[in-house]
């Protein structure tokens, strides 16, 4: 529909601009995109002296081009926020070549008036994942068709937006029609769409969430990324807007085994999960009465392996719900409960 | 602190201008203005053929100069939203005579080239109190030395602004060491300062309530006005964030007689009192396990004066809680059993 507000969006196939990188840790964006999207990832770009690299090919700017690259994407985050001076040239040889420039970077794209300059010759857009599209409504909380499931935590940082991926991707395998929806830049680069919740001016945090998650198929499952935790003094306020946009049916709550306090936050105890669930579930009772949890996705990695069993089947007891570690034993036992728990969805 | 972030500050005294409006309710922050801060308010400044008239003296721009009017303050909400064509003059002759221009209209005062040439050449500030200050940091949820009311509601535009202001001034009369602290736009053109909240960046809301209310001596009370509902699917996490950062150590519900539905949100009914009360409680455990209701304060202005008694008795022995109607009854009862379970402070 003309002129009514959608999602941020990116054109695939994506070149994903790595850089003169160093570190790895620093190309987690390119890492992502690989293990996630790999079919949207024609290829990389790297500089000389580049330690870093992703599994896809090296392309050249005029290689990617011809092969119909559409965007080139910022796949790092560069040390102090803003893009180095001298990649630059790459950006704007890029925009003369006809690509649109993706980045998640403090400095915003538009900042750059050559960036902007070049980017109206040549007729591309300068996506900045960080910056919500304009014209966001406010939230209506009406009811719409399609099912909706949200990742949510007992903290931040702990595999909401991967246990929502794996999930979306285990759902598709078992026959359901799922849809991962982004919340985050990382998240909004991978799905090629969707709204970083947490830069959202906060009168417009629902509806928001309601433009990401839209409606669809009675049968369709959105996967929405989670942001924050309603635990975090912080962020709670994000997350609950999040809820209440999404609507969910259905929630995973995500942890971190071994988390006493909320990183960044001392004396703010991780609460215990079953007080967790309940606080959420009242949460999202509001926008959607029939909201329940249907599983529990815990990072690990804290713990040995051998431990691992064990403490998954307490917390499965705790809680009366499946629990996996969704890298080290995959998702598939929460999507059997979900389709279990709604038959016709 | 230089280059700290500090609320919206605006300079005393006020010259309120209310242009040719030919309906009062359309000048409802002048009166509010008149009604809260008299003595801020030098005058009022009216064109012909403006049928409104506050209860303050006329003045021209120059006598309100000559006088040290240090802000010309647009007290009205033109239809449309933005200002007048025909009353830039004015504006802009207030500039030039050394005023800050104050307003709260959806198009901001900073679109205005005009008006920003000639504030910078006449060295006075454009004041948009939609538009918060820039750096909010994120809220860092610690505890901070001194007391805070916050007025919390069953929805949206039910006099929580009202209720604070009120209570701030029965506060002060009953010798206690009160500040009113404004969140909204009205409020804070009443204050001289504070942070529209809806208008904030949702990563940064508990913080911009943290600024609000900032560290003060351990017998003062900020009195925190309200934003939005817990129980408004548009609106909720503004009041979420608001409540995590102004840690309140009291709070006040207020409500509206024969409120059935979130007005503008059909479907979504009123909550019961205390099933409200327990909800804003635990949301505002988070950040002080000790917040506890210390009254109600109803709009009862649908009720027949015989039936208000009986109503507001009603609602006490439900919530075992002083219940007042604030215009008809006054705040008192809410300030003395506010005194009575805070005893030090």
């Amino acid at each position: 529909m003309p002129g009514k507000t959608s999602t941020l969006r990116i054109k695939a196939p994506y070149l994903v601009f790595i850089g003169d990188n160093e570190d790895p840790t620093y190309a987690k964006t390119g890492y992502g995109l690989v293990q996630w999207v790999p079919d949207k990832v024609a290829g990389q770009l790297r500089l000389p002296g580049c330690k870093v690299k992703l599994d896809a090919p090296d392309l050249t700017l005029q290689e990617a081009a011809a092969q119909g690259v559409k965007s080139l994407v910022i796949g790092v985050a560069p040390v102090g926020g803003g893009l180095p001076e001298h990649w630059n040239a790459v950006v704007l040889e890029a925009i003369e070549l006809g690509m649109d420039i993706v980045a998640g970077l403090h400095t915003r794209l538009s900042e750059n008036a050559e960036f902007v300059a070049a980017a109206r010759e040549h007729g591309v857009s300068l996506v900045d994942v960080r910056v919500p599209p304009k014209g966001i409504p406010v939230g209506n909380g009406q009811k719409r068709a399609g099912m909706r499931l949200l990742t949510v935590g007992t903290d931040c940082a702990i595999g909401k937006k991967y246990t929502a991926l794996a999930l979306t991707n285990a759902m598709q395998a078992a026959g359901m029609n799922a849809t991962f929806r982004a919340t985050g830049q990382t998240g909004i680069m991978i799905a090629g769409e969707g709204i970083p919740m947490d830069a959202v001016i906060s009168d417009f945090l629902s509806g928001a969430a309601e433009l990401v998650s839209p409606a669809n198929t009675p049968d369709h499952w959105d996967v929405v990324e989670g942001q924050g935790s309603l635990y975090n003094p912080g962020y709670a306020a994000v997350t609950l807007g999040l809820i209440h946009g999404s609507q969910p049916d259905a929630m995973i709550l995500c942890h971190k085994a071994g988390l006493k306090e909320i990183a960044g936050w001392p004396g703010y105890p991780v609460p215990a999960l079953n007080d967790c669930m309940d606080t959420y579930l009242r949460a999202a009772w509001l926008t959607n009465p029939a909201a329940k949890f249907v599983g529990v996705s815990v990072n690990t990695s804290s713990l040995d392996a051998a431990e691992r069993p064990d403490y998954l089947a307490r917390i499965a007891e705790e809680t009366g719900l499946p629990c996996v570690d969704p890298i080290a034993v995959g998702v598939e036992p929460l999507v059997e409960h979900l389709a279990a728990t709604f038959p016709k969805n």
